[in-house]
């Protein structure tokens, strides 16, 4: 008996699949384990990837397969996959096998040459690859759509079905609104300096793990490991995250590392029976997000949170913390103050940055700017928006890996997720009333299981709008948000 | 302008390259730091990376530039690298992608499976994948060539360019010569017990690294780690080895670093300018186990290498090694003693371990013997080679990594290392005198020097026989290693 051709193509995905997890276990490499001098050939590896699974999916017999899927009939999940797939084979299908190629060797290259640039401050060692990554991806955005503002094009990869425009309005809502919030946290009472002292990375991870143990990280199919930069990666079933011990600060590790279980927990939760299709994949960037910050800021940034947690963490690290108390701890997790490196900001200064980003981004894709302004572009913005101005490029503008990477257009997902986090977190608590008791007694299977039963299980099968309205009742917007912070500092600084 | 086939075929073979060193560091993880859970997308990421290696190489567009590459004017490099790939096409063109896919996947499967079963020491729980393993084994080498005997076929994965029939004949030989020393062992003066008290595994890593930095290991270019089974693998620019850490005994971890060391030196020496194509890679199986028996056998295991590192192993380890001298370190290194675990034998009863696997891998293979009777098979020659009986199947056939590896034809290769790690170490000796002196003093660059030089910069640029009778002026034979085994332990037992 012949397969149909949705079954067909379903195997072809697999093999995509597992091309793409491949090189997403190269790439955890890359920024672990592996050897300097290993650069040179784990280029061309990636850059092997790339181009096989570029050629794969492009390849005529997908798009005949896909045709022929489409005119078979299918129940809704079909329907789903299908929309999928044609969205990314319709752009997939633009671009040469040749430019992904090089966009992969370019990124791959860049990487060291950030990781140096940036333990040097040296925005001039960055800058040539940067001209190049930037040269490619304007050339894949006009190959895609040469009639649509590249910038536009590339936010798609990320966010296919989010407009460019819904999100400037929401991000600009959000600016606005937190504005004034910010202008009140200047006289804000001091927060207490709980978190004095230094604080062994060794007992760091131990306590990191001890937390994640009891959030609920699956240790079967994960791990947790150390990079320049925190991030999460891996399949439902092998998800992997990092983070980064700073001794005279736990918190980043802490709740780096609660942020990188959010999005675990997500890729965890993921329906297993549709593994290696896109049914079976996280639904994109924002409510990836939306997970991560969730965790790190509902939760981890919670009073309950610190209630729980503070009499472990005296324990695990003697001589610190001495005579603070869980108010403390919480007042110190929620200093706001405008700072330059975005992954150590407060939840409101945050989405500062990220405007900062999404401008600087715009201009250099859209032409307006040129690279090499980026460093006064960025530093100027960062006195406007936040009245601090960077006193060097590793503090500045070399402090993220994205446009190493290649990432144009995913900044803005991070504040969408901080929408769509508070929006989640509300709808849970309006449901089942409020979350506190139980995180003050260490109990998350009522949120975990309520986050995979209204996101983590149904992969790609909604779209990111559909999703949102599913499991929160409303399209995303920031009004959730904004209603959170201005109730939690309010409190905070009363 | 165009390229000839030559240099097409060269870039198809630099993606093949690619392909393969993915795989490898998929495999090197799955055994390092992989989460358990993980299994079931690593085999599907596996066998899709073989299946499109194997897709890729056997497309009619590879067997076109091959054929015409070889109608073209070349050098000798040009005539060589053509060789090779004659050779691996030829075979690989007969198998389908079908049981390619096939093997990868359960050799992927087997890889747990053989690790619980040998810990609960249940053969029969390994039984079931290790018959559908030999299966596939018999239909690959009946594809290849349906005439020939399918272990002959086998042991060409490993030694395209040694006869079996050859090999046979030579490990007979060295199996003979050794039997007198063996017999004599049994009355040798009985070694100091110099290696006694407990030995923490972070002191055995730290003194690894100590030795690995001396023998001149690049860390630029690797990196040590821990795994059930150790091994090294890798490329020219990042060759990675693993050992495991017995808190009983530092001989094992150390011995065994040094055994990987040389594995690696050799891939670390392979030439650069030929990266991705089979003049870059390793000249297979036994000369690559000539390096690694070199370094731990004929520098690890010498009296020179103890007077060198005995005062710093006393330093690392307080407490242990009171009173020893060099001379006892030595004896105890080179006991002679019939036991029950190959990668723990000594030098001599070593190659009885491997006549035992040669046998019954063979008759396994042949249909003469069925997996189900392989631990009686076993355990008979263990007590008629060696006078001992494994009290247990994960003492005895559930003890290598190999059958589930799928790599049956690969044991003897061990011996033939054995036997070519003499004839080249004699022949460095013959050159520039004793090594002695320079082990001693902790120089080990003229020894490396000579290797790169007569071996490793050479890469599949001579077939097996030529490229051993241009480094030692000879084919290869046991005679320098029966002379080497003779004098060194007739000293020892004096």
């Amino acid at each position: 008996m012949s397969l149909r051709a949705y079954e067909q193509l379903v195997q072809r995905l697999h093999r995509l699949s597992a091309l793409g997890e491949s090189a997403a276990l190269l790439q955890w490499d890359q920024e672990t384990y592996m050897p300097r001098g290993g650069t040179e050939a784990r280029v061309l590896q990636l850059s092997t990837l790339s181009a096989l699974a570029h050629e794969t999916f492009t390849a005529p017999e997908t798009g005949r397969l896909l045709a022929q899927a489409e005119k078979e009939e299918g129940d809704e999940k079909h329907r789903a996959l299908l929309r999928e797939v044609r969205f990314s084979f319709d752009r997939a299908t633009k671009v040469s096998t040749d430019l992904v190629e090089r966009m992969s060797r370019a990124t791959s290259r860049a990487l060291p040459i950030w990781t140096e640039a940036r333990a040097k401050s040296d925005f001039q060692a960055f800058r040539p690859i940067l001209e190049e990554i930037v040269d490619l991806k304007r050339q894949y955005a006009a190959a895609i759509d040469p009639g649509a503002a590249p910038y536009e094009v590339l936010f798609r990869d990320y966010e296919p079905w989010i407009g460019l425009a819904e999100t400037r309005r929401n991000l600009a809502e959000l600016r606005e609104g937190l504005k004034p919030l910010i202008r009140r946290a200047a006289s804000a009472p001091k927060a207490p300096d709980a978190f004095a002292g230094r604080w062994p990375a060794d007992k760091q991870q131990q306590f990191s793990l001890a937390v994640l143990r009891e959030l609920g990280y699956d240790f079967d199919r994960g791990r947790l490991d150390v990079s320049a930069h925190p991030f999460s990666t891996g399949n439902v079933y092998d998800t992997r995250i990092t983070t980064r011990y700073n001794e005279e600060d736990p918190l980043g590790a802490l709740l780096g590392t609660i942020h990188e279980f959010g999005h675990s927990l997500y890729t965890q939760g993921l329906p297993r029976e549709d593994f290696g299709t896109p049914l079976g994949d996280a639904r994109d960037m924002a409510v990836h997000e939306s997970q991560s910050r969730l965790w790190e800021n509902h939760v981890g940034r919670s009073r309950a949170f610190w209630e729980r947690w503070l009499a472990p963490m005296q324990e695990a690290f003697p001589g610190n913390l001495k005579g603070v108390t869980p108010e403390d701890a919480w007042r110190a997790a929620n200093v706001v103050q405008p700072s330059l490196v975005r992954v150590e900001a407060d939840e409101l200064t945050y989405h500062m940055h990220i405007a900062l980003r999404f401008e600087v981004e715009e201009a250099i894709v859209s032409g307006a700017a040129q690279v090499r302004e980026i460093p006064r572009l960025w530093n100027d913005r960062m006195e406007s928006y936040l009245g601090v101005r960077p006193p060097n490029d590793k503090l500045g503008c070399l402090q993220d890996i994205h446009w190493a990477h290649g990432s144009f257009g995913y900044f803005p997902t991070y504040s969408l997720g901080s929408m769509l986090s508070a929006q989640l977190f509300a709808a849970f608590e309006k449901e089942q009333g409020p979350a506190a008791p139980a995180i003050r007694e260490g109990r998350y299977a009522p949120l975990r299981d309520w986050l995979r039963e209204r996101v983590h299980r149904h992969g790609k099968r909604y779209r990111t709008g559909e999703l949102v309205e599913r499991a929160t009742g409303k399209p995303l917007s920031p009004a959730d948000f904004l209603g959170y912070a201005n109730a939690k500092f309010g409190a905070l600084w009363a």
